[in-house]
């Protein structure tokens, strides 16, 4: 085990990193609400505290991260534009970040990326190039067109710059509740839930952090199993947002400061989007309603009582989805 | 034209008895929260704010009625219960407010009722009695009741302390945003336009009034055009909320000082349920949405333009809707 120092050092973002980025972004991106339900809470036995990142510009948690990156770009960089190879959100949330300041993004998506997605990177200006949906086909197109450019690669999660600005999230959220006990974020790439570790635990370190994970997409998971970094070698669920696999940079804070990963079935996540638009009159797409069904698991109940968590923070990650495709969901 | 202090008199509410309403449910409805998006503004061509009493208890504007009437009973009435027939919400609402009150609810309900609002009134603990769609065959099935429990009735909207609970939107919503030059309210049986009309022009004589009415249920503008108030013979909207026809208390109200109403399609209606869907990520149901379309529709466009208003206060009534029904309208 590495003392306090050395952790420090070894971890892609700290406490300083993410409180110059919310300095930087601030008056750019929202302060989110917190929203918190009795009907809610009577199903989940439990005090929850919704952040709601879907009400973040963009439609999810993606801009903040996307929005530091751009402001940390010396100006004749950034002139030449930013590119980046994502599912979506990060991509919209890029292309307005890059919109504020003037400058061009260039994104690469696969072909099958939800319509919405495609629609938000387009209502921000942003120039798309369309690749096969595999993580190799994206890279390729990204560096022909980053040679082309000049444009600065923003990775969608594994950048110290992206992963400080998600922690943002949780310097807000534990000011705004400041009695939370635990805190159940959704786990992708692992930049949203890195950044909001490493901030929750430098200002509450008794606080405890759980994963949500698709179950058909449980690399961190089985990675934490193992203790070692392993990638998803194929994924099946309907939260496209949380298909991608954990990065060098946010797997060491997964590793070592995430208290334990809670899959979720996609049956359980509808259920709990269901939740989210019935009660809580809110649009969150799949990835987004991860936390709660992972709240709401066998698995984290029996959590809740062994360790007497009372107060729990969820993170709605986001809430672009397909509107067509809601009604399939739910019929 | 009757003088000010005889106009005071004639109208079902006054800013004191709001005022008073809005004591009186302190602690029990939630101040609701006003949202903006540049995005929404620019296909607006104005700056407007959504007052979101979707996020209201009970998923609509009205608890604030309901529970205004609930906490006005004296106690040895209040045990005896309270009853109502309404489409749903307001049902909701008093079942909740009978609820928090430790009192009987007992709701005559259409049969066709979206199943979602149904729902609402079981989780409340109201004891529902289902009529035929009719107003005649709910009121015959409420008086029945009402004989047998000796419950008191609390109309949906023409009642003045559900009016008067109405109107205390109006003075959240010229607190959270003063500088609001008009407000688009829907309109139905007009308990909620006549309580914030009169609260709004109370605060403010020079703000304007619109009603947003269904074309397929348009009594209102109906009664506007000729002076006199007339009712639906038959309703053909798919907003629900809306079908009604306006009372002898709210009529008086909606003749004398709405400033006019604006009708608009089923069509349009679902166009701004799609935006706040994708734009503003929360969850309306159709009557909740009229007041976007309203604010959308040529007719108010040229109005803007003609009367110079900039900030318009949009009131999106409420958020229960059958997930199932979403995907039908917007596939």
């Amino acid at each position: 085990m590495a003392s306090d120092a050395e952790q420090k050092e070894t971890y892609a973002a700290t406490l300083k990193s993410i409180q110059e980025a919310r300095e930087r972004i601030s008056g750019f991106a929202h302060v989110t609400p917190v929203f918190s339900s009795c009907c809610v809470n009577q199903i989940a036995r439990a005090n929850l505290y919704f952040k709601c990142e879907l009400l973040q510009k963009s439609g999810a948690f993606k801009f903040r991260g996307a929005c530091n990156a751009v402001l940390s770009l010396p100006k004749d960089i950034a002139s030449r534009g930013v590119i980046t190879h994502s599912s979506g959100n990060h991509a919209a949330a890029l292309a307005l970040a890059a919109k504020i300041q003037g400058i061009p993004a260039f994104v690469i998506m696969p072909k099958n990326a939800p319509k919405c997605k495609v629609e938000n990177v387009k209502r921000y200006g942003g120039k798309i190039y369309f690749s096969e949906p595999t993580l190799e086909s994206r890279e390729e197109i990204a560096q022909d067109v980053q040679k082309q450019t000049g444009a600065t690669l923003i990775h969608p999660y594994n950048d110290t710059r992206v992963i400080s600005g998600q922690g943002t999230i949780a310097l807000e959220l534990l000011e705004q509740i400041p009695e939370l006990d635990a805190l159940i974020v959704p786990i992708s790439g692992g930049g949203l839930i890195s950044g909001i570790t490493l901030a929750a635990k430098s200002v509450n370190s008794s606080i405890r952090i759980f994963a949500a994970e698709p179950k058909g997409a449980d690399d961190a998971a089985q990675s934490k199993a193992v203790g070692k970094l392993l990638t998803n070698s194929h994924t099946d669920t309907i939260a496209d947002g949380l298909r991608a696999s954990l990065g060098s940079l946010t797997w060491p804070v997964v590793r070592d400061m995430v208290d334990s990963v809670v899959t979720v079935t996609d049956d359980e996540i509808v259920k709990s989007m269901r939740i989210c638009y019935d009660i809580l009159k809110i649009v969150v797409e799949p990835s987004g309603a991860a936390a709660l069904a992972a709240a709401l698991s066998a698995e984290f109940q029996s959590k809740l009582q062994e360790e007497s968590l009372n107060h729990i923070g969820i993170v709605l990650s986001g809430g672009n989805v397909d509107l067509g495709v809601i009604g399939d969901y739910f019929n």
